[in-house]
């Protein structure tokens, strides 16, 4: 009998995890990207902490040493359950026996596509530089504005989300806002900075327990950032966010609100959750298909409660290690175990000496929380040379608060205030 | 008496130089970007070897401690002789009494400027970031039309022009090639890469003497490099490249051939030369303006034998130095020593222990030309941590041949190989 084929669409933490694991089998790992990405540090490429190549390495090189793994770079434009293959863009078709689906998230702006222009997201290398080369031209445009024409405008971060991405975005720059570019701009001072973290909710990092929600939110307040607390978001233009009934005036609007799973799950056809994940059985297998697989932020699954499993990189790569043990024991669907999520806790930054973690009943803050989030994610990193590399750019980073990332490439040019503001207003005369 | 007010325009090797040599004086200085680039590495970044963030630094952190240092991200859209200002495109016009104009050079297409669109250059860091994504693109089309239609058609870079920046490309090209992509890329094998350094002139490195031409050359070769000499480029097409009355199929041409120094000195209303350089005086004036200097890449300045200096950085540094002490002494014109460039010698670099060095009457190559030149650019580039970075990079590199900075960012597509070729066909039946 020929040896079956996996196929795995996406290279994230689940995709990564299932294609490391499963030994012997005939793996095609497809990915839009030619990269894993250690989403988790992301945020620190949107602050211009670390560069784009610190927290990415090529997938090819990673499945080096692993001759029965094939990588394709591609997009996967639809899956034919019945006949067996996933469709490409640019490659022929890819026929598979067993197929783990773990493609990811996008934004989700509920309902408010148009909002993605003025409040872009995180989630690829792209939105990172565009995020950070957003923050830097910012800083260089009060700059501007105060020796050219003496206002004093203000410079006004507006986060709008309170999760962990959030939160860790809002401390980034606050640090980064003070203490690294403060120094830069002879004419801006520290008051001019104002970072607002908008949350619709009651607290923020709504995951983890009342006590740490509350410390992370002192230790950003102390660092200068304004949270606003059940304050939903009615509208978003090129030139503010209306929160609630209150107009503030950004053109600096960072989106860490909502998610929502790949629109290729859709040819599928089993159903999705609100926010288009799919709802997954025991055994992470979609109706009537015990070998299809979908893992990680596209995954509907239910843990402890019945609520569903966060978008974390543990419950991925989890999954993707369930998975690779189900195919290579080529388990009956019937025998199957339910896939159980081993918490191991959860960690926030806010900044430097400053973190909140929940291990089980161990509630964690300060330093000692900080120092673990820094182990923690130094471990996890992809490659030797990467480990050294984030590790001597924190080092040198919060010793100096020099970042070292602060590279504006010079993408085609942003609209200046002026003529974000005019544009603004035609539009709403329309 | 106020101080007089010197105004710097660019903030390269010249103007950068320039400016930290100008003690108590009144400075502006004036640039595009938010960075000084160290461009004799940037060829590193376009082949992945190195992050962007290693080899730029912020003009605003460099010029922390220099309180008389006033630095604006702008660009100098035209320069008033008469009125003593210099017009910007986002602030107001900056007032002057002594100017130095260091505006560097672009690419020249010799009267062809439809080619830069299938011939880019490399000058700044968004060309470096084009030029990788470029690069890593192709292999993975090879890769994938391989595998998908098991045609072997190959693998062409076609670099046009044996100065430095085409040598070094090359030699780099076709180390990343065959020691670093070759291994992630099982269905390539060594001989589907062809890189082609195509030059005009009878000899590579024209700069150099003959001897060390002639190794250079040998070095490439051994490397798999073809050298085509006394081969001008007659045309060039999103499919390909002629030289001569030859046609090369190749989708991956790189432009390392000609100079043309900034637009801006148009406004100035003096003589230029063939490449759009000022004619300056022996003092590095303009004509009848003893206070307006030019430098670096844009000036034309006589060196031993009448021919015009090479734009190096080292000269573009010593003129720095040379017209800041003549602000500072505030020495009359007609007291001024004529400017001498102190040669201190040339270095090109091919690949891993392969460079040439020319010395006064010493030449050096192989190993020992390498570490030299490893040294120099250590030493040359701005800031404790981008040393340390891109020594431990390399270092890195050249042990494992995995460079660290293979990142496709996700740029916007770039058309496929038949859309290309088909797009070329219906410009050519227009």
């Amino acid at each position: 009998m020929p040896r079956k084929r996996v196929v795995i669409i996406g290279g994230g933490f689940g995709g990564l995890t299932a294609a490391q694991s499963l030994r012997h089998t005939d793996v095609v790992l497809i990915d839009r990207t030619n990269h894993h990405l250690f989403q988790p540090l992301l945020y620190q490429v949107a602050t211009a902490a670390l560069s784009p190549g610190d927290i990415a390495w090529p997938l090819r090189t990673i499945f080096r040493r692993y001759p029965h793994v094939r990588v394709v770079m591609d997009e996967v434009l639809s899956i034919d359950r019945a006949a067996r293959f996933v469709r490409l863009r640019d490659s022929a078709p890819i026929i598979f026996d067993i197929l783990i689906v773990a493609p990811g998230s996008r934004h989700s702006y509920f309902g408010h596509d148009e909002w993605e222009q003025s409040a872009p997201g995180l989630k690829t290398l792209v939105d990172a530089v565009r995020l950070r080369e957003n923050m830097l031209l910012a800083f260089e445009e009060a700059e501007r504005r105060r020796t050219t024409t003496g206002t004093r405008d203000g410079l006004t971060f507006v986060i709008v989300g309170g999760g962990p991405t959030g939160v860790e975005l809002a401390g980034a720059l606050a640090e980064i806002g003070r203490k690294a570019m403060g120094p830069d701009f002879p004419n801006l001072c520290v008051d001019d900075l104002a970072i607002l973290l908008v949350e619709g909710g009651s607290r923020i990092l709504p995951g983890f327990d009342t006590d740490l929600s509350a410390k992370a939110a002192a230790a950003l307040e102390r660092m200068g950032v304004t949270i606003k607390l059940n304050s939903p978001v009615s509208d978003i233009r090129a030139d503010g966010v209306t929160i609630g009934s209150e107009f503030v005036r950004s053109t600096n609007v960072i989106w860490a609100a909502g998610n929502r799973a790949s629109p290729l799950l859709v040819s599928l056809a089993v159903p999705r959750d609100r926010s288009d994940r799919i709802t997954v059985q025991p055994d992470l297998t979609i109706p009537g298909d015990p070998w299809i697989f979908v893992i990680g932020d596209a995954a509907h699954c239910a843990g402890p409660g019945g609520n569903p499993l966060p978008g974390l990189a543990p419950v991925a790569m989890q999954q993707g290690r369930y998975v690779a043990t189900l195919i290579q024991k080529e388990t009956a669907p019937e025998q199957r175990r339910p896939f159980v999520y081993a918490d191991r806790g959860m960690l926030a930054t806010i900044g430097r000496a400053q973190a909140v973690a929940q291990i089980g009943l161990v509630h964690l803050s300060g330093l000692v929380a900080w120092l673990l989030w820094c182990v923690v994610h130094i471990f996890f990193l992809i490659g030797f040379r990467n480990r050294v590399r984030v590790m001597s750019e924190w080092m040198w980073y919060y010793i100096t608060f020099k970042p070292g990332a602060r590279v504006i490439y010079q993408l085609p040019r942003r609209p200046r205030e002026d003529e974000r503001t005019s544009q603004a207003r035609s539009a709403g005369q329309k």
